[in-house]
């Protein structure tokens, strides 16, 4: 195992101190618990977007954390939810009388905690609504979830109820775009290596010099099968053909689009990949409104990529266009 | 070879049309010679920005074509120079009276076809400046270069100096700026793995298990020596020791700080590095007015980082505030 850090065990701890250093300007970092706050909260009378997950999957969440998207980002141990009393304590230090939004991938451990603390924020009188996001089309259940898996859609999510809360809807609202985003999002990815948890210090899986693991979960989980290692072309129009049979989307369709890289695939790569959706959607009439292309949800080292397609109605397109302000998407 | 492409003959042009179909509303990419160029270039009365170099280092040049940054790059081959007439092309698109300023890493194939070009552009009447960036304190001589190798640096030349141009700085002011942070800037790198050339398709070097080339260049360079793996803190502190003594810099300094990924490494582990420095920093009392952390100046898939820090007075520090909007830079 290479890599560039202290103690295996330390390193969301040695990670969140590098997140202070670097954006202190704007964001407080709270440890023990831990969690990345927007150092301007609690924001009076907007509503609170919480959420988190498992570390590993930098910008996610952390780098989400601004003004037009979260509020604070609870990073749990590597690939491993943050536990139920992180996230309440997270929730109150962000928490006003309009409410918190949480976002939560739809993985087992990520539920069942954000679920408790939801329970107990609520019980202390926060108004609170809850949104799971289960974007992705590979694989029905997982080896980490009952039903689908959270995967590029989240960035959507975090981003248009971003704006909705920035622009002072009520948490009904927020929540209401916030699960509409998700019921119009797809994704799909695929590894050519595998990544390594810190702690393990081995592959989580083998794949041979020219197999391409086709459905792969953002922790390495098994997707939908194994496939020869083909060209970007070929393999791209297999991960849209997944993602556009699914919702289906149509011809006149306009999307916004996500080509994400998984952490170990250089960004020249995921240009290419880009150029092949373009024309893949250009080929069906789906209009591309807006696109991003970068390492936003990543899996550790992994190399590989995930595409994300969003139907997006005027609404959806100009929360999206509305300010963000976070280490990872500014605009 | 594990890759996101089509023919290993074909990846600058396939990426090319990727960033014109995700970029086009501000970008404008020309194929034949190849160059990306700021859609509203020439910028009347504006110092035109030139910069390019080989591929395979994105997002540098083209992510940073935009206002207060680059006018144009010319991607060339991958690690190999762009053409002279490639980059006259390219220059000459955005020229206006007020002049060009040339941007140009010391590599041999760089100089001479920026200096061919240039000579070109000068002999049709436009005024011409160059500034070569050599911050890289790794060796005195390299593979590719006569002299130090340009990194890091380079990002800090073309925001700051397109921050002067785009405030309507004459030519020869914005190539003193230019030059200003080329001789406060120094950088340092360290790779865990090779990249690998896709129309070579093995590895640019080879590394032990346990090894780091520390001082690597950008295309695989070899660089001081090799060490066995260690601390992220270790690996740090090694670098940066390289770096503070070449200025030198000097307790009470103002700096600017740069953590580079080299295109393999995720952000998780970029970030503990990040935290390493600001330590570092911070105990010799050098003060990081602004930091940056993210892989900009990438080889590649290569695992590894980058450090840069640039000494900045006020007139630096403005400057690099000013507002910037490209692909990769934007604030």
């Amino acid at each position: 195992m290479k890599k560039l850090i202290n103690d295996p065990q330390a390193v969301v701890g040695d990670a969140l101190v590098g997140i202070a250093a670097v954006h202190g300007d704007t964001l407080t970092v709270h440890r023990d618990p831990d969690f990345v706050r927007r150092s301007d909260s609690p924001v009076a009378e907007k509503v609170a977007l919480v959420s988190g997950g498992g570390s590993g999957h930098e910008p996610l969440h952390s780098g989400f954390v601004g003004v037009g998207m979260l509020d604070v980002a609870c990073p749990g141990a590597i690939f491993t939810s943050p536990s139920a009393p992180q996230i309440h304590d997270a929730a109150r230090a962000v928490a006003t009388e309009a409410g918190v939004l949480f976002i939560v991938k739809n993985y087992t451990g990520d539920r069942l905690n954000f679920g408790m603390a939801a329970d107990m924020l609520e019980a202390s009188g926060i108004p609170t609504e809850t949104v799971l996001v289960d974007d992705d089309v590979a694989v029905e259940d997982s080896l980490h979830t009952a039903g689908r898996r959270g995967t590029g859609g989240t960035l959507f999510v975090e981003k248009i109820a971003g704006a909705a809360a920035e622009a002072g809807a009520s948490l009904a609202e927020v929540a209401r775009i916030a699960r509409k985003v998700n019921e119009n999002a797809r994704s799909m990815g695929l590894a050519l290596t595998s990544s390594i948890v810190p702690h393990v210090g081995t592959p989580n899986f083998d794949l041979g010099d020219d197999e391409v693991e086709m459905g792969v979960g953002i922790h390495g989980e098994p997707g939908r099968r194994r496939v020869p290692l083909s060209s970007a072309s070929e393999l791209l129009a297999s991960l849209a053909d997944a993602v556009m049979v699914d919702l289906p989307f149509e011809a006149g369709d306009k999307v916004l689009a996500l080509v994400n890289g998984l952490g170990g695939t250089p960004l020249i790569e995921l240009y290419v990949v880009a150029g092949e959706l373009a024309s893949y959607c250009s080929g069906r009439n789906i209009t591309i409104e807006r696109s991003l292309v970068g390492s936003y949800i990543t899996a550790l080292e992994m190399a590989g990529c995930t595409i994300t397609l969003v139907r997006a109605d005027q609404e959806l397109l100009d929360l999206w266009d509305a300010p963000v302000s976070t280490p990872a998407l500014r605009w």
